[in-house]
C-alpha cells in the first residue's frame, strides 16, 4: 500500500515543518515500518519536509528482494550501517539538512555518538516521539488490521471453550498452547505476547506465566492473550471458572464486569485518560477492593501491544477518536484468586467500537 | 540458583572496580536476567562495587511475588519508574556512588536526561557492555540450557522427517508451525526467532518469511530455526531436497558442506574472528560463489539469538573457549534456491563442542 504509507510520511512532513527541522532520521523499525511497509529487521529512513525525491530508505544487503517489493516508492540505499550511512548522504547536502532531527527517545547515548561522528555540517537536534504522535490515532486500514487480530482471538476463546479445553486436568502450559494454535488457525502469524494462563491462586498474580499446574475444580483461570496480524496485536483477558463458582468468586466477578462497563462507557473522544481510570477504578474502590487492583486501567495498542495513551490516575491527556486502547481492570486476591476483564477497543465520537467480542458473562466450565 | 547470580554480580564488580566506577546501573533486561534470574518485564538494578548489601534491585507491584522467588538475596524496592527510583536512593548516599556507570550503549538520549534529573551529587559515567563483556563466556549452567534449546530443535527436525512433515503439497507456514509445535513437545517455550522455511526460489533469499507457497519435487528447502529454554536460545539451518536432487543442487550443496566445515574447523580458542570467517568463505569463493555468500559467517547465541562476537571479515577479535557461536555459511542462487548450513557450538581448547547435531548429510525427502 504505498499511497497509504505516502500519505503517512506527507503527514510527518507537517510535524517536521513545524518543529523546525529539514528532515527526520527514523530508526526504530516500528516507525520505519509505519512509514514505509517494511517488515526487515534493520533498516532507517530518512524522511525530508521537502518530499518525497529527497526522502532516502536504507536497508542491508539480506533485504534488497524484500526491499524492493514493500518499498518500490522510496529511493533505496544498501548499507549494513543503515542510520549512519543516511547520514553520510545527507553530510553531502548539508544545506538541505542543516536541521536534521533524531529519535532521541530511540537513540541510545553511545548511538548518537556514532551519528555525529556522520553528521558533517548536519546539525542533528533532538525529536522524540514524532513519528508515535502519529500512530496514537489510527487509521482504517489499522483498525481492520486490529480488527482481524482480535477476531482471530474471539475465534480461538470460543473454540477453546467449545471444545471443552480449559478442563480439570489440563495444565497452564496445555491451555496457553491450544489458544496459540488456534489464533494460527485463525489467521494469526504468532502471540502478540506471552499469554498468560493463570488457575487458581495463580489467577491473583497480574502477570503470570503459564505453569504445568493442573487446573482444578473451583479454579478461576485467568486468560490474557493476544493474536497479531499484519503486525498489529490484539489483546483481551477473560476469567471462567472450573465448575459450580463460590459466592465470593461471582462477586469478585461481578464487581470486576461492572468496573469494566464503568470503563467502557467512559472511553470517549475527549475525555481525561485519568478520568476513564477514575471511572473504573471507584467501582472497585466502592466494592472496598481498591488495594488489590494495583494497576492502570489500559493501554494503547497497534504495531506495539502497548503502546501510548495509558490510561492511569497520573497521566495527563485525552482520548481521541481512532485510538485504540484496551480497558482491563483487576482484582487479585493474594492467595485465592482473581479476576481480570480486558477488552481492545476503538475510541469514537459516541460509544466506543469494541473490537474485542467474547461474552462477558461469567463462563462456567 | 542465588549462588550462580552473586558469582556473576562477584565477576561484574571486577570490572567495576577496574572501569574506576563506584556502581554500576544496570537498565538492559536481558543484563537484568542474567545479574538476578528476574524474568520480568519491567526492573533495574544497581550493582555497588563495595559488596551484595549495598546493590539494590527495582521492579514494580504487578512483579512483587515473582521477584520475591527470582531474586530473594537482594533488598527489592518496588516502583513503576525502576532505574529513576534506584537513583533517587543512590542519591541519597551520594559519597557512596560519586561516580555511577549507566549502559550508555542502552540507554536513550531522552532516558539519560531522565537518570540526569534524579541523580542528585552522583555523577553518571557511560559504562558500555560491562555485563555483556561477562556474558560473552558461558558458565556450564548457560551451556546447559543451550543444549537443550539445541536438543529441542534437533528432535523437532527428526520427528518432522519421520513423519514425513516437509513434502509436496504442504505450503511452507505449515512446515513452519509443524517445526514449532515439535521444539514446544521437546520442551522450548517458543521458537528463538520467526522460523525460516523457504523452498525453490524463495530458498535463495536468506531471511525468506514462510509464505502460503506450495512445495514442489525439485525444490531445496532451506529450514532455519531455533527453540528457547530458560531463556537461551538455539540457532540452526538445515538444507533439504524434495526428490531427487538436480546435479546443481548436489554440487551446491556439497560446496557449503565443504565450507562449513571448514569454519568449524577453525573455531578454536584464540582464533581471530575474521581467520574463522575466512577459512569458510575462501572454500566457496575457490567454487567460484564467494559473491553469492552475502553475510557473515556467524554469530554469538545466548540470552539473545543475534549477540557478540560475530564473525566476519571486518571484525576485530579473538574467538575464546566457552564462547557459544554459529557458524552458517550459505550460497544464493537468485531465482533458482539456495543452501545454508548452521550449527551452533561451544568454542572449546582443541575442537568445539556442536551443540546442534542433526546430520549434515544431504537429506533427500
Amino acid at each position: 500500500m504505498p499511497d497509504l504509507h505516502a500519505a503517512r510520511r506527507d503527514a510527518l512532513r507537517s510535524l517536521l515543518n513545524e518543529s523546525g527541522v529539514d528532515a527526520l532520521l527514523v530508526t526504530d523499525l516500528l516507525n520505519v515500518r509505519y512509514l514505509t511497509g517494511f517488515t526487515g529487521s534493520n533498516a532507517a529512513l530518512l524522511v525530508h519536509g521537502g518530499g518525497e525525491d529527497r526522502t532516502l530508505f536504507c536497508t542491508d544487503g539480506r533485504y534488497t528482494t524484500q526491499a524492493g517489493a514493500e518499498v518500490p516508492d522510496l529511493e533505496r540505499v544498501i548499507d549494513r550501517e543503515s542510520a549512519p550511512a543516511l547520514l553520510d548522504r545527507a553530510s553531502t547536502q548539508a544545506a538541505a539538512h542543516r536541521r536534521t532531527g533524531f529519535e532521541s527517545q530511540h537513540v541510545s547515548v553511545e548511538a548518537h555518538d556514532l551519528l555525529a561522528r556522520h553528521a558533517g555540517g548536519v546539525e542533528l537536534i533532538r525529536a522524540p516521539g514524532l513519528v508515535e504522535q502519529l500512530r496514537l490515532v489510527k487509521d482504517e486500514s489499522e483498525i481492520e488490521a486490529l480488527r482481524m487480530a482480535c477476531a482471530a482471538a474471539d475465534r480461538a476463546l470460543a473454540g477453546l471453550l467449545e471444545h471443552g479445553g480449559i478442563r480439570p486436568g489440563r495444565t497452564e502450559l496445555d491451555v496457553a498452547r491450544d489458544l496459540e494454535n488456534r489464533m494460527l488457525d485463525h489467521g494469526s502469524s504468532g502471540p502478540s505476547f506471552e499469554s498468560i494462563v493463570a488457575s487458581g491462586p495463580n489467577s491473583a498474580i497480574p502477570h503470570h506465566r503459564p505453569t504445568g499446574r493442573v487446573l482444578r475444580a473451583g479454579d478461576l483461570v485467568k486468560l490474557d492473550f493476544g493474536a497479531t496480524v499484519d503486525g498489529y496485536h490484539s489483546d483481551m483477558t477473560r476469567t471462567v471458572v472450573l465448575g459450580r463458582p463460590a459466592d465470593w468468586q461471582e462477586d469478585l466477578y461481578e464487581l470486576v464486569r461492572r468496573s469494566q462497563q464503568g470503563g467502557l462507557d467512559a472511553a470517549l473522544d475527549g475525555r481525561e485518560l485519568a478520568e476513564v481510570d477514575r471511572a473504573a477504578r471507584s467501582v472497585i474502590e466502592d466494592g472496598g477492593h481498591g488495594e488489590e487492583f494495583s494497576h492502570g486501567l489500559g493501554h494503547g495498542v497497534g504495531l506495539e501491544v502497548h503502546e501510548a495513551p495509558r490510561l492511569a490516575g497520573n497521566v495527563a491527556g485525552t482520548l481521541s477518536a481512532g485510538m485504540t486502547v484496551t480497558v482491563e481492570p483487576g482484582v487479585y486476591l493474594a492467595g485465592r484468586g482473581g479476576v481480570r476483564i480486558e477488552d481492545t477497543l476503538v475510541v469514537r465520537d459516541a460509544a466506543p467500537e469494541l473490537l474485542t467480542l467474547s461474552s462477558k458473562e461469567l463462563v462456567v466450565v
